[in-house]
């Protein structure tokens, strides 16, 4: 069997053993507080992935982008929701083709973006489930909760809709500064959005699903009465940023680069043939705080440009050219979507090779 | 034919009347100066516009990685340079057989790495042509000056390997304030670099190539004497951040990502669907400055998540739910990697599909 050693470097190396402990967890913890895990695949983008989180009782998955849907249906995933405001009817149109084969939902949060779905699906004389979005503090896309009754009625009165539900994403957990408060975050996710539920279903509109996002937010929304639906996507690999906020261990981590050290050009600085092209630009969570621990050692990638990752070399430590390191990258969703495929990895055997199906999918 | 209207977004879209400008001027700025021009191809990873640039003039092609290079030796260029220190006896091996059908060089900054390329290549009873890297400012690779006769001496030395010459990139010119300090970092580069080459040549090693680098010093470097070869990769396309060092003007830039607004979900703020999966998280340069221009208008991208670019509306803008912007990227080269083809289109018109061939290549 391949061995670590025998990959060409940089390569990114999946902890087969760290992934399906992940996996296993997340499904547990849903199982016990009796909600649906709608894992989103944004982080893996890979097929065989997918299927060991719907193995281990996931009900369906989650995307970001209609083309990210149509690679999943084609590997045979029957029950997605495209967690975006899709809007236009080429999506539309595309979106009509897809729910002839799988069980479909999309996200929406304004009664024009709806409409650009409606129309086609009105069209072909089918119905699409949507799920309306809530902003419950993020301030990126959703109705504010004053809001959803009025946007939620409209878009409910739309041919060729249905109103499933409603969504919402804690994207400001990332930026909490203690574990404390990233539970804060959840727990007024969860009841913000249940409240919006309640007041949706008095105004008369059914809504079966009340679904909340986020790795870091996930153990406590999922607690909170109402909520139906999970839709954590980071916690099947974790990364540096999800280490720094306290929603895992450094032990959880399943995701490391494997790099070569290729230049020692002066005392205190080393480079890896690992850059932004490899790691991605994004910064550590909640703080900023260099682009990747090097597993083993004080020393971290300081600065990046494409190709390049400078190591500032810490007092007592040092890095040879032709060695080899594995860094903890600050953000395992990006670094994915960079490479077509990644290496499935036990102990130093390499067991298989995971073609990233869906990436790029931007559409 | 088909029309930009056309197009799903988010699409990444090359004005091609600006590209052929671009690749022209550049072309005619090194023939005036007597330096030969290898493009770097980082920027477009893309075969037709790389034969574009050979057509022009360009002596053959920078990438930065083997496997860039077996991208293009497909394609049938015969004359690359790999731009980085490459390590490893993997990637000498690979090395062996690209230099078997074209005409190769490899960049180095280390005995230690020069070794394990020497070493398949004496093995295989060949030799490789090395450049070694001169670190005239940018502290990232490369040999400090004075350390480069030293380190020169013993490469040259290495059986499998001969010296070819020098080349340096001045990256630190993406930091400057003004385009009067990144003239005078170019000068530096080039005089530096002719000094260094005149000392190996004074201690009896041939320097074929004194090679420079970097669109906003290429202008200047190569009106250095001494100096041979110039690689600018991003003036093919340049970006935001070469209008704010004064490289070029805002209608040079031939790349922007054609995106929808799917949110105006609250007062000051709209929302496209386009994130740093389309836009990477690379920051505007030399200040940081938001994500992204959008043509025509005073606001730009604020605030960037992987499928969401976030919208600071400006007084007196606004935006519609399913309006098409265009946006200017802070940095191309990331932009090309992160996409499967780009769109190549003369006023509304798409022209071509251009495959992103070299995309993803890490190794």
């Amino acid at each position: 069997m391949r061995q670590l050693n025998d990959l060409s470097t940089p390569a990114v190396v999946i902890d087969l053993d760290v992934l399906e402990r992940n996996v296993a967890r997340m499904a547990e913890r849903a199982r016990q507080h009796g909600v649906r895990l709608r894992p989103h695949a944004k982080t893996h983008k890979i097929v065989a992935i997918g299927r060991l989180q719907t193995a281990a009782g996931a009900v369906g998955l989650s995307v970001a982008k209609t083309s990210e849907a149509e690679v999943f249906a084609d590997a045979g995933f029957d029950d997605l929701f495209v967690a975006f405001p899709v809007v236009g009817q080429d999506k539309g149109r595309r979106l009509v083709r897809l729910a002839e084969r799988v069980r479909l939902a999309v996200g929406t949060d304004s009664v024009e973006g709806a409409r650009t779905l409606a129309e086609p699906f009105a069209q072909a004389g089918r119905v699409l489930d949507v799920m309306l979005k809530v902003d419950v503090g993020y301030h990126r896309v959703g109705v504010e909760p004053d809001r959803a009754p009025a946007v939620a009625g409209q878009i409910a009165e739309l041919r060729g809709l249905r109103l499933r539900g409603i969504f919402t994403h804690a994207g400001h957990a990332y930026a909490q500064e203690t574990p404390e408060a990233v539970a804060a975050v959840a727990s007024h996710e969860g009841k913000a959005l249940a409240l919006v539920a309640e007041g949706l279903r008095a105004a008369g509109l059914p809504i079966e699903q009340v679904s909340v996002g986020s790795t870091p937010t996930a153990r406590h929304a999922m607690t909170v009465n109402g909520v139906t639906e999970c839709r954590p996507g980071n916690y099947v690999f974790h990364d540096a940023s999800q280490v720094a906020l306290g929603s895992c261990r450094l032990e959880d981590c399943a995701m490391t680069v494997l790099a070569t050290v290729v230049s020692v050009p002066a005392p205190g600085r080393a480079v890896v043939d690992a850059g932004s092209k490899t790691l991605s630009s994004d910064a550590l969570r909640p703080h900023a705080g260099g682009h990747g621990r090097i597993l083993g050692r004080l020393s971290r990638i300081d600065k990046l440009s494409e190709e390049h990752g400078v190591i500032a070399v810490q007092p007592g430590e040092s890095f040879r050219v032709g060695e080899r390191v594995r860094i903890l990258p600050n953000h395992a969703c990006v670094v994915t979507n960079l490479h077509d495929r990644l290496w499935g990895v036990r102990g130093e055997a390499v067991e298989d090779e995971l073609p990233v199906a869906a990436r790029g999918r931007v559409e």
